[in-house]
């Protein structure tokens, strides 16, 4: 067990949207929100997977929706509350902590600012090493974890209870409520068990975003690269650097699609990138050659300052690096690629590991 | 208190179908449901509502969706027994009875399937006095209940408990998850002491659609006019006579929508009648003269056997008389034309009572 405080959010936020992989929502919104529940609280307990009994009932919590809607909508944190709340009414049973559904963007922040406002404890893990855009897309449902009885609240009171018989209905389900509920919803799902936890989650997940955070505000501070130092504490790549010349985005049913263009510079020179994102960055090709796809991570980095940029920040003219990070093994098996590779995708595309190609 | 027989849902089931204005999904089918729940079974007790204490505790049961689908996806019954069964569960309190939303259509059928399977009462009465095609268009709105807690679940095993600030966002979210549901799903709402229900629903609606039944199968046995015998018990008028010439449908947001033209015959002859419908007949017009609105109902009988006909049975070719019949007095007060008035469904017409103009 280990604290949270005030202090470690700046480096949180900007590990998190390192692996928000583009998407997750912007992680400066969470930590706003983090940050208002934290102040002039205790700080929020942190604890390790092995640090749980077999008996503890873990729920997770999270934002659902765009997160180009989440920009303009700034949550008061009393959302996330109602749905945490909703889903405690429902269980009729104690919660021992709340935990990330996803580490990567806001979603990183959203189980903090539960933790702090309930004086519950924070899990330090998650359930996709990254951030992904739809519910059923999580390791947990490879473990066959249900995604139900999962409540979903909005800024304005409304809220819902799910069940649904697999968690692609909950996907179905949900997106369709917080389409309606203004596409930016809080949702309380995944409720584990100490002993479910152990097996189906990745552990280590914030104190990974932690140290993201903390290389590359260590590197502006010491004037070193901070690009080689994400590349170190996350085992990523650089697979490209270059000027954004284009960037088409479309909010279409709940999710944050576009594609953006990256003309090469350096050894890249002549050529251009195009990323694919649905919420999050899927597939990054030069041509017909995809150079990393789902689920591996794709993350675009100011070429200057080693800092995340996120899909709906993205710009003409901006200088990026793309970096290419190895996801969890538990991606990678057979169930791992059919939930989250690049068929599920639509991309005719094998998934090959990135370390395998730049390793 | 008197008891519901199997033999008594035939002439239920029609008389459903005249309040149902064309909607309300098919009696039939819901008189299949009905009578195989009823099957081996005590009778259905039908409570008056003077029957009911005021801390009674009713929850009224439905299907909701285009009737069009459900003609092509006949229930089970176990999905309306899953809704009541999910809000019951989420109430925990013992319920007393199940109540009809709306008498019309096969809505007044799926509450005595759920009365006769778990064994408790139906009430005598409902909460429009016909069908309406939204979950807020309901006395009970009126007077202030709110529509959730509210379960609505599948055909597949999928439920969700709605809580919402208003019954307007009840319909949107309903009707949201309904389409996702195949747009057929089946909800238990409007939770009601029995306080509430004797202020906020209209009574003896079940004793109505028999009786309404009764004559047209008395009207057939006698050799009498079944439409002058339906026009007595329900206080209506013939408003037009004629054949079907056109019929416009398609299936939009979850609701059955479309438009019928009937040429005129005897004092019709040379002028069409339009009628429009959003799952119910909403308006009936000759030219720029509106011969009927909501919340009046309009239904359309075969004009040789009397037995009204629903939107998605309209045939080119059928002949058919047009009544319009009188609407609770409810929904004639400024707040119930402002919930079902013509201008509520976007017709810029003001509303006339149907016996002002045939009385």
């Amino acid at each position: 067990m280990r604290e949270i405080t005030i202090a470690q959010l700046d480096d949180m936020a900007m590990g998190a949207a390192v692996l928000g992989t583009g998407g997750g929502g912007d992680p400066y919104i969470g930590k706003l929100m983090a940050r208002s529940a934290m102040r002039g609280r205790s700080p929020v307990q942190l604890l390790t997977f092995d640090e749980l009994s077999d008996d503890d009932l873990i729920v997770p919590t999270a934002m659902m929706g765009a997160p180009t809607v989440m920009v303009e909508k700034v949550p008061s944190g009393e959302e996330i509350i109602a749905a945490f709340r909703a889903l405690e009414a429902y269980l009729g049973r104690k919660i021992t902590a709340t935990m990330s559904i996803e580490a990567g963007g806001v979603n990183s922040m959203v189980p903090l600012t539960v933790a702090a406002r309930l004086g519950i404890p924070l899990i330090d893990g998650d359930t996709m090493g990254r951030a992904f855009p739809e519910i059923q897309m999580v390791t947990a449902t490879l473990w066959g974890v249900t995604a139900t009885p999962m409540a979903i609240a909005d800024d304005k009171g409304n809220s819902a209870i799910l069940n649904t018989v697999n968690n692609q209905w909950t996907e179905t389900f949900a997106r369709g409520i917080a389409v309606n509920m203004g596409a930016a919803a809080y949702i309380a799902n995944y409720v584990m068990t100490g002993k479910q936890l152990k097996e189906a989650a990745i552990p280590g997940t914030m104190t990974l975003i932690e140290q993201i955070g903390t290389v590359i505000r260590e590197s502006h501070e010491q004037h070193t690269d901070p690009i080689a130092a994400v590349c170190q504490v996350t085992n990523g790549y650089p697979i490209w650097s270059g000027k954004i010349i284009d960037v088409v985005r479309r909010t279409v049913g709940g999710f944050a699609r576009g594609t953006a263009r990256i003309d090469g510079s350096d050894a890249y020179l002549g050529r251009t990138l195009e990323i694919d994102f649905q919420n999050e960055f899927l597939i990054a090709r030069d041509g017909d050659d995809a150079l990393a796809t789902v689920p591996d991570l794709i993350t675009v980095l100011d070429a200057e300052t080693g800092e995340p940029i996120t899909t709906e920040s993205l710009r003409y003219g901006f200088r990026v690096v793309v970096l290419g990070i190895p996801s969890d093994y538990r991606w990678r098996s057979e169930a791992g690629l059919n939930l989250v590779g690049p068929g599920y995708f639509g991309y005719d595309v094998s998934f090959r590991p990135v370390e395998e190609r730049y390793g």
